[in-house]
């Protein structure tokens, strides 16, 4: 009676984390910047000016493919801070970088054969998967994708695309090196695949590699980009950097849902124009190395050591040892969530569990790890 | 090498239509409410006192289903408002009525057979028809949707659902009688289909009849609003009323691109608890036909005689007998914008254009129709 994607779609297990998050006391499941460092007042502040300067025209219905306003400051102002620019490519503004994926499985995919990173983000891969006939998934290490083991794959099957995640890699935090950057775009060319290079950590990851769009010639790497960590999510607002005549069918796609708000675009182009990315990129990679320093050196004090060193982002992955599951139903009975990791996983990944520090301070980060000991000596 | 979404989708000829009144004097094409009677000093308050209010939490991502705040504000003050209530039913928060159907597109529909009414609202039906393997268009007349055509063809089709929009049709504003609205849901029970009830004028509407989801028993009407009309566009909420399992299914499906802005649905929520929606019903829909009726007047005027006598809304639909095409060519050279009607018809429709009286003042309107006498003198 329902299609395919209605049949199949489930609950993500961090929509669940973040539910259970909400009723319990320490919160090391969510994916949510800190409230202690969104930028409220500016925001608030953006939206009086927006309504002030431009008057309803801001409440207006919005263009498909995004505001002129904001593209402009993208362009100008956050594609540089990236280490990119427009030439040949085209922005597309989306409802954040979740909504840039459905759009570009909604034009790429029709039953094809996809590569993903094995573990790699669960909501994010979900619009692919679900338009997928097969999924290949190819390990991940400390430099990000294997890159020999994708060669192996293309040498005897055809893939549609590799969606990848470059940088503070989540879950695995990982940061995908630049020779394999490099070696990917190589690939592409040769192989005849897209590259979705989905890098909404970049405003808050300190130094990285450059982009793997930056090494692109022939317009096969979609660069998906988000306000969601370095602003905030509720806003809603990302953006894709494509080849032209791949934008301009996105831009068309937004037309099936055009969920993208007026208004929010001009408060970001606002918040762009007054300089409020570059001001905080470095403070926020600071304020969140800082947590996951304090979350590294908790595990270690409480005996847990089989976890990747996280060079960025919000995610650090554990390896229990012990069923994550089973874990986390003893850790919400003592106040604390956190993700199960195993539908990350296409192959393994049973006793992995996602930790994340973005919203706990330090006092919990430290207690939260001290209860997820005490939850796995009680499996 | 895409899909099948990914080639079909083409500009819609509302936003094309759109795009060329930004560049002309008088727009007559535009589905915009008028901005003169936007509540923009409310919603500017709503943003500070949400922010003030509720803090960061307004700046999280949102929740798949809407925020709990919002969703009370609809069941409490919202239907009732619109004859209907929430029992057997749950409430759905979207990112406008466009992003409703797309959900509702992608969970029902995988190269099925549905119905639609002839003309309909050639951009909420793009998801429809994008993903379906036969569309049958049934007649409208003055009563909306012919259910005797349809009862003929039910006996031999077996469709999947039936997208119809029962008040102040786009574009052919007329309104769905009661009578039929009641054999609709008989029919839908009898042949086992689901009906989606596209209602987003009926808050500017004045007295329309009960909706058709107020006959359903059995859940087989998705009932499918907006905050578009009635507040503003620019903010991108609306809302679904569905049975429990569907309504669970649509939020689930909400994962996949998680668009619906969360402060802005903090912000609509605070203007429907200050009675922002009860106290603008009566005056908007005065306003609008006040509007309409000096359109048609001109109309009358100018000799153009073969229109529709629209109910309510926006819409009026003009036989302009001659193709509506080379009327908007030569319209558009002497600065006016409507809707050549044509890609709203399945069948026919080739010399009907779209007039809307959303955004002309008194004014521009009588002036847009002496300059649309001229340019289809000139044909």
């Amino acid at each position: 009676m329902v299609s395919r994607i209605g049949r199949e779609i489930e609950l993500s297990p961090v929509e669940l984390g973040s539910q259970t998050a909400k009723r319990v006391e320490i919160n090391l499941a969510s994916g949510t910047p800190d409230p202690q460092v969104m930028p409220l007042k500016e925001i608030k502040e953006a939206y009086e000016e927006v309504i002030n300067e431009y008057g309803s025209k801001v409440l207006f219905y919005p263009g498909a493919g995004g505001q002129e306003e904001l593209i402009r400051e993208i362009e100008n102002k956050v594609l540089p801070l990236l280490g990119l620019n427009a030439q040949d490519n085209k922005v597309v503004v989306t409802s954040g970088a979740q909504h840039a994926m459905e759009l570009l499985a909604k034009y790429f995919l029709e039953n094809n054969t996809i590569a993903v990173e094995n573990p790699t983000f669960i909501e994010t891969f979900t619009p692919l998967r679900l338009r997928s006939n097969a999924v290949i998934p190819i390990s991940l290490d400390s430099n990000g994708i294997n890159v020999d083991e994708l060669e192996t794959l293309l040498k005897v099957v055809k893939i549609e695309l590799l969606y990848v995640i470059p940088n503070c890699h989540n879950p695995a935090g990982v940061n995908l090196c630049e020779e394999r950057r490099k070696k990917l775009v190589e690939l592409a060319n040769k192989y005849d695949f897209y590259i979705l290079e989905d890098d909404p950590y970049k405003p808050i990851a300190g130094t990285t590699p450059r982009p793997i769009k930056s090494f692109d010639r022939e317009g096969r790497v979609i660069y998906i980009s988000s306000f969601s960590k370095i602003i905030a999510p509720g806003l809603r607002i990302g953006f894709v950097l494509a080849r032209e005549d791949i934008a301009e069918k996105l831009a068309l796609l937004e037309q099936m849902d055009f969920s993208t708000s007026t208004i929010n675009q001009y408060v970001v182009a606002k918040l762009i124009r007054k300089g409020l990315i570059s001001s905080r990129m470095e403070s926020l990679s600071h304020h969140y190395g800082k947590k996951m320093k304090i979350l590294m050196d908790s595990l270690i004090d409480y005996g847990f050591k089989d976890f990747n060193t996280p060079k960025c982002g919000f995610f650090l992955l554990l390896d229990l040892k012990k069923d994550s599951w089973d874990v986390f139903r003893e850790a919400v009975k003592l106040g604390l969530s956190f993700v199960p990791a195993k539908p990350f996983f296409l192959r393994g990944g049973e006793t992995m569990a996602r930790l994340s520090i973005s919203v706990a301070n330090e006092g919990q980060i430290k207690e939260g790890v001290k209860r997820l000991r005490d939850a796995w000596q009680r499996v």
